[in-house]
C-alpha cells in the first residue's frame, strides 16, 4: 500500500483534498491540517482549517465562499449584534454547533485530535484528517501598527496591513499531535497543498520534530503552487511573500520552503519559471491549477500524485 | 413615589409582570428574579427566568410557549444533534445569542447583575429586572431515583419523578445581589408572582437576609395564586405541593409561604377557600386569574396593586 500524506490549510487545501480523496482509497491518505489560525470567538474554539477540510469532504461546504456551511443562516450573529457584541467573525447557525461541540468537548478534557475525529465520524468523512497539534499555537501577524491574531488580520482588517513578520506563539513548547511524526515517517509521498506557505503550511513545518521527520523521510515532497501568474487565487500569500522578502513567484515559493520541495506543480501561466526551478533542482509540471470544479480538483491531484510517483526517492538526508 | 417590588420566576411571573409594567411607571417597579434554575447547557450559562421576563417585556417571547423567542429556529441544535450531542435542552438560534453573550461576559468577570442589565438595555426593557444573586445557587430535586438538577427534572424528564425534597445548593454562602436587600427595605408593597413557590419564589426567600428584610418591612405582601381549581396553569407546583405535604390549595400555598402573605389573589374557581384564608389572617380577592391575554394580565396586576393599597401596613415585625 502506497501512503500519501498531505499537509494542508484551509480553502486551497480543501479544494486540492477533494480531488485527492476522489483519486485514492481513504486508507492510503493521511492529512495533517494547520491549527495555528484557531481562535476563540464568542467564547467558542474555532478551528477554521479543520472545519473547511471536513465540511468540504462531507459535501457541506458553502461552494461560493469555500468555507462555512452551505445555506447556513446567521440568526445567532444578528441577535448577538443586537446585544451590542462585536461580530466581525460571523459564525453561521449550523456552523456554531461545530464550535459548541468542540468547545464543550475540549472543556471536558478531550484532545483536539479526539474531538476532530468524532467530528469527522459524525460527518461521515473517511479520510483521516488530523490537527497538527493538540497544543495551542497561534499565528501572529506583525504589522507597522502592532501585532494581530491571524483572523484579526485576515477577516477583521481584510488583510490590509503590511506584514513585517509572522511568528507562531506557543510553537516551541507545542508537540505534534499523537501519530503525526510516525505518519510522516511512513509516508511514501508527501504533498504540500496550495495553501498559504506562511500561515497554513508554515506552522506545521515549524512544529518541533516535523522538519526533522521530513528530512529523515525519503518520500518525494511535491507542492502545488498557490500562485497563478504571480497572484494567489485567494488570500494574502502573494503580499506576504513580497512583504517578507520573497518574490511572489514559484521560485520564491521554493525559497520559502527552504529546499524542502522535490517537485512543484505550476499553472500554465507560470511555465516561464520552469527553467529557474529546474536550476534549483526542483522538478516541474505545468497544467491549469485553478480548482474551481471538482473535476479540476481531481486533475490537479492526479497530476501531483503522478509527479510524486515519477520522482526517485529524495536525498534530503544528505542536505 | 410608591415603590412596588415583585418577586418572580419564569412564565407565570412574566405573564403577571407584563400586566404590572403596563400599570405602573417603570421607575416605580422593581423585580427580583429567581436564578436557582440557571444551568449550563452546551457550555453556555442559561438563566431561564431572567430571559423569560426580559423576552416577555421586550415583546419578543414565544407566545405559545411563554418562554424562548418568537419565531426562533433550531438549526444549531439540529446540527449539534447530528454531531451526536444530547440536546434535550433545546436552545433556539437567536436565543443562543443571549447565552453566548451572558457566558462570555461572565467569563470576562462581569457579574450576572451587570450582564442582565446590559441585556435589559439592549432589549429596550425599562423595568429594573435583577437576578436574585450573582452567586450560583442550584435547585436540586430529590426523587426516589436520586438527585436531579431542576431542568433535568422539568425539561428532560418532564416532571415525571416524584419529588421527595427540594434543596438549594449553594444557598448558604450565596449573597443577595447588590441592592436587593435595600430594594426590599424601600418597597411600599411587595408582590409574589403566580410562580412556583418552591423553585421560583422559594430560592429568593431562602437567600441569606431576604426573609429578615421581608420581616423588617412593613409593606403589605400580596401573592397571586399559581393555582386554579387545585391545579397549576403550567408546571409542576401542584404536584410538588402534594408531594411535600401541603394541600394543592390556596391555604396550602399560605402554609408554604409560612405566614408571609398579607393578601392573596385567587381565581373565581377557588372562592370556596376564602373563609379558611381569612381564618389564617390572609385577605382575599377573587377574580379570573388566567392571564392568557395582555388585557387579563393587566386586570390581575391591577387587582393585586389595589389589594396591596387597601391593606394596612403589615405587622409581621411582631410575628
Amino acid at each position: 500500500m502506497t501512503k500519501t500524506l498531505l499537509l494542508a490549510g484551509g480553502v486551497g487545501g480543501a479544494r486540492f483534498l477533494r480531488g485527492l480523496s476522489a483519486s485514492l482509497p481513504s486508507e492510503e491518505l493521511d492529512v495533517i491540517v494547520n491549527t495555528a489560525d484557531d481562535d476563540t470567538f464568542h467564547g467558542l474554539h474555532v478551528s477554521p482549517d479543520v472545519d473547511t477540510l471536513l465540511y468540504t469532504l462531507a459535501g457541506k461546504v458553502d461552494p461560493a465562499q469555500g468555507w462555512g456551511l452551505r445555506d447556513d443562516r446567521f440568526d445567532t450573529m444578528d441577535a448577538l449584534e443586537a446585544l451590542g457584541e462585536d461580530v466581525w467573525f460571523r459564525l453561521g447557525n449550523r456552523d456554531l454547533a461545530t464550535h459548541l461541540f468542540r468547545t464543550t468537548s475540549l472543556q471536558r478534557g478531550e484532545s483536539l485530535t479526539r474531538v476532530t475525529n468524532r467530528q469527522r465520524e459524525a460527518l461521515g468523512v473517511k479520510v483521516r484528517i488530523r490537527p497538527m497539534s493538540d497544543d495551542r499555537v497561534r499565528t501572529i501577524i506583525h504589522t507597522p501598527s502592532g501585532k494581530l491574531a491571524f483572523q484579526e488580520y485576515l477577516v477583521r482588517d481584510r488583510a490590509r496591513s503590511r506584514v513585517e513578520k509572522i511568528t507562531y506563539a506557543g510553537i516551541r513548547t507545542a508537540r505534534p499531535a499523537p501519530g503525526i511524526l510516525q505518519t510522516i515517517a511512513r509516508a511514501d509521498r508527501i504533498l504540500l497543498a496550495p495553501s498559504n506557505p506562511f500561515v497554513s503550511i508554515g506552522p506545521i513545518l515549524a512544529l518541533p520534530g516535523v522538519r526533522g521527520a521530513l528530512r529523515q523521510s525519503r518520500a518525494p515532497i511535491v507542492g502545488v503552487s498557490p500562485l497563478i501568474g504571480g497572484r494567489t487565487v485567494k488570500g494574502p500569500a502573494d503580499r506576504m511573500m513580497r512583504g517578507l522578502g520573497f518574490a511572489a513567484t514559484p521560485r520564491g515559493l521554493v525559497n520559502v520552503y527552504k529546499g524542502l520541495l522535490d517537485g512543484l506543480l505550476l499553472d500554465e501561466q507560470d511555465r516561464k519559471h520552469q527553467r529557474g526551478l529546474l536550476a534549483d533542482g526542483v522538478a516541474v509540471e505545468c497544467l491549469p491549477i485553478l480548482m474551481n470544479t471538482a473535476a479540476k480538483s481531481r486533475q490537479v491531484a492526479q497530476a501531483a500524485l503522478a509527479m510524486a510517483a515519477g520522482l526517485s526517492p529524495s536525498s534530503r538526508k544528505a542536505v
